[in-house]
């Protein structure tokens, strides 16, 4: 537990839901039965002007008639109710508002953003503090805490603070299938009160959070932005996904969450200098983010990528050059151990290993990712999962079987970062449950399982590992 | 059929495996079975020393004894059998070799590269046509002729030349995944006598194929290509993955197909001018592929985008911009339509449109969608799969029922360029078919039957569109 005074408003004793209802189809259901279905263990009372239960809880007309003080509010009623709602909430101690609450600002209309301003200043008054309005707010599975009913229940390392609510269960499911698990996240919406730099501060001190993402429209203060990213990219990895950065997108930005663009330039200054990382894209942010998690520091761009037939060779080796890696030629002295053992191929084999010319050599493509885990002359390994050898279904599953258990044997038995490469495919039903495609999620779970992080193409595990050696080089250099 | 010499070859009444045999592991074993399984129903002759029967044929102890002429002959013979098997090819009127036979200039090594110039002699001399050496041959589905049990039976309009077997196979089953079908695809390895050039010029004047896709290592000579890529592009849409563009690739490539790389810039320059299109990766060339199979000619970047919630539709826009679209503000007849018709959202709406704000409005994303389609300011459509919509299970499913149906109305009504994105997902075992994603592969199956091709990020939708327009761009200023 960190000293934060975010840490109290996170950990409310009790919550209320102000909108709550027995409509499955209204969001007050929703994170009612969220905070049951999760597990929150602490108490939760439902606000209806009339109902006398909602989901087997007591219900209550107004926050004012709730017995016992209230910590945290979620806040489902209209934005005309809200005013009122937070003169009720100040009279029986609530800390918090998430305010679920929107059509304020981000409608681009002037009453609605002087109502918003108008909230503002009661929460200050009242000394309640406001996430949102216009979000998701809280997901936080240690405490039982989510805005989605099936998000993770275990907690992981990796914070997130996004300005988009669907984007955030988007990106926690996308995160979660490749191995990450979070400490808190909070869809900030319009980030009225507490916007991304209160949060940034809290994650960077966080001892659940050891990598901080983040998904960005726009900065309530730059400045105090700025200050706050380099000290919490000086203790962890930051990552962030600006959205906005074009003319359309800062358009669509100021109508989602009434974001104020800067110039994309300045800000990819200020990140670079800053020493956080920028991603590109949501599929970015969670390559970046499985690299931190799962892997060490990598040290320096010389990768040795093995797996791949002839065609995905060639090809990865290109995609490894674009994103900044350095294949170098296989070192002499493993081909004078591949000479001394008696390999025929030992003069033709290279980096990368092409599988497709290893059979009856004597040698796997295993075998020469684990001597290249131990030659000083790699800084990374990148192992390719071969589909589409040349065998039938008992081959190429009893194939990749060996191949998986080679993989996690070199991880075990050193040190080095590694990287696995697994296609996704755009299945459709018919093809939903074919052979090879559920052999690959039999693959996938047994590399996680192996602590292996796992890219669906070569292309963006060379992308991701070079933005880390990017991230290290310049750690070293400070 | 067409006139082309290649016409011949690649339809043979006659087929030796000359290598085949009882062993599953063989490949002699794979194509025999292969072109059993896949239904070829002329003559299939198994060579083999000893075995009077494979697979239930009658086996041959040479092509000599083949009591009738055979057209097409697969070996799987080693190197050293082939200059022996030519000569007995010869006299049974054999008019194409394909040699999955390998271990020739690919190793590096003098005494390989000569034999693979006597080999070439000898075929020119005999009047013996050769596919490869080091390949895994034809796909041919109409035919029944294949060199992978289970790709697809049915034929369709892409051509592929690949240098890569392996990766041919994977790239077959990552397009059909995405509603491609093929004509033929080739797998050339070294392309020692027949080249990426013969079949280019095939492939440009085939009825059976509409797209030429190419996966290209090197070029055996590059003048002849550049005369062929001109005069193919200016008939059908050619798309081009080269491998071997960076120094390590180049040296993966010279080790896998024994391919010269040249310049990149050089390359770039000649498919340009060519009027052909350059792609980066497996996954660009299916993105392309998919795009000239299923959309109309895109005669500009003004483009609508529908569907994501929030987050996608400011990241989205952003995609769609570095791509190299135009998102549009909404045309002011359409917020004119949405205010006429009592839509409370009508001064907000924006494109892209962010559906997490049209509930309740009387307005969905595919009503906004539909208007897009009428209106003549946009030029294309990208409607996003809004996976993550606020709502349980019944909810979600049922709400992309609705959006598919809508998109496919849109899509029926209009002759307007429609992308659809549909996320892929690294799935383990444990959620291998859990209800988000098995529900994707069912909108999948429905925007395939409803001819709209599909994408699994906007970035790669709105950069195969953007190709597309300059694509078209170009061909109009001819």
């Amino acid at each position: 537990m960190s000293t934060h005074p975010l840490e109290e408003i996170l950990n409310p004793k009790s919550i209320a839901v102000v909108g709550a209802s027995e409509d499955p189809n209204s969001q007050g259901n929703r994170f009612t039965k969220c905070l049951l279905d999760c597990g929150y263990q602490r108490k939760i009372y439902p606000v209806h002007p009339k109902a006398t239960e909602v989901l087997g809880l007591k219900a209550y007309p107004s926050i004012r008639d709730i017995p016992d003080p209230v910590d945290y509010v979620i806040s489902c009623i209209p934005a005309s109710a809200v005013l009122g709602m937070l003169d009720d909430g100040s009279q029986n101690g609530v800390k918090c508002v998430h305010l679920f609450t929107g059509r304020f600002s981000e409608t681009g209309r002037l009453e609605e953003a002087e109502l918003e301003q108008e909230i503002l200043n009661k929460a200050r008054k009242t000394g309640i503090r406001l996430i949102g309005p216009n979000c998701l707010g809280l997901y936080y599975p240690r405490l039982g805490i989510s805005f989605m009913g099936d998000l993770p229940r275990e907690s992981g390392s990796a914070g997130l603070f996004s300005s988009s609510g669907g984007g955030s269960g988007f990106f926690v499911h996308l995160a979660a299938l490749r191995g990450i698990r979070f400490s808190k996240v909070i869809s900030g919406g319009n980030a009225l009160d507490l916007n991304e730099s209160d949060f940034l501060d809290y994650f960077s001190q966080d001892p659940e959070t050891k990598i901080i993402l983040m998904y960005l429209e726009g900065l309530k203060d730059g400045r105090r932005f700025v200050n706050s990213l380099k000290q919490a990219a000086s203790v962890k990895p930051v990552i962030i996904l600006k959205g906005g950065k074009g003319e359309s997108g800062m358009r669509a930005a100021a109508s989602h969450t009434a974001a104020l663009g800067g110039s994309t330039q300045m800000w990819e200054t200020a990140v670079t200098q800053a020493g956080a990382i920028s991603a590109e894209s949501f599929d970015e942010l969670a390559d970046l983010a499985v690299s931190f998690h799962f892997l060490p520091p990598v040290w320096g761009p010389r990768v040795g990528v093995t797996g791949g037939g002839g065609g995905h060779s060639v090809v990865g080796a290109d995609e490894c050059e674009r994103g900044g890696l350095d294949v170098i030629p296989l070192p002499t002295e493993m081909r004078e151990e591949f000479k001394s053992r008696g390999v025929p191929i030992w003069d033709w084999i290279g980096n990368p290993v092409d599988t497709s010319i290893t059979g009856g050599s004597g040698l796997t493509g295993t075998d020469v990712l684990q001597m290249m885990a131990r030659n000083q002359n790699f800084d990374l390994l990148i192992a390719i999962i071969n589909e589409h050898a040349p065998a039938g279904r008992e081959g190429i599953i009893a194939g990749h079987k060996t191949e998986v258990k080679g993989i996690i044997k070199v991880k075990k038995e050193s040190t080095k970062p590694l990287l696995a490469v697994v296609s996704e495919k755009s299945t459709d039903t018919r093809n939903h449950s074919y052979w090879r495609w559920k052999d690959l999620s039999s693959v996938r779970t047994k590399l996680l399982a192996g602590n292996i992080p796992i890219y669906p193409t070569t292309e963006r595990a060379a992308k991701a590992a070079g933005k880390l050696v990017d991230y290290y080089r310049k750690r070293r250099q400070q």
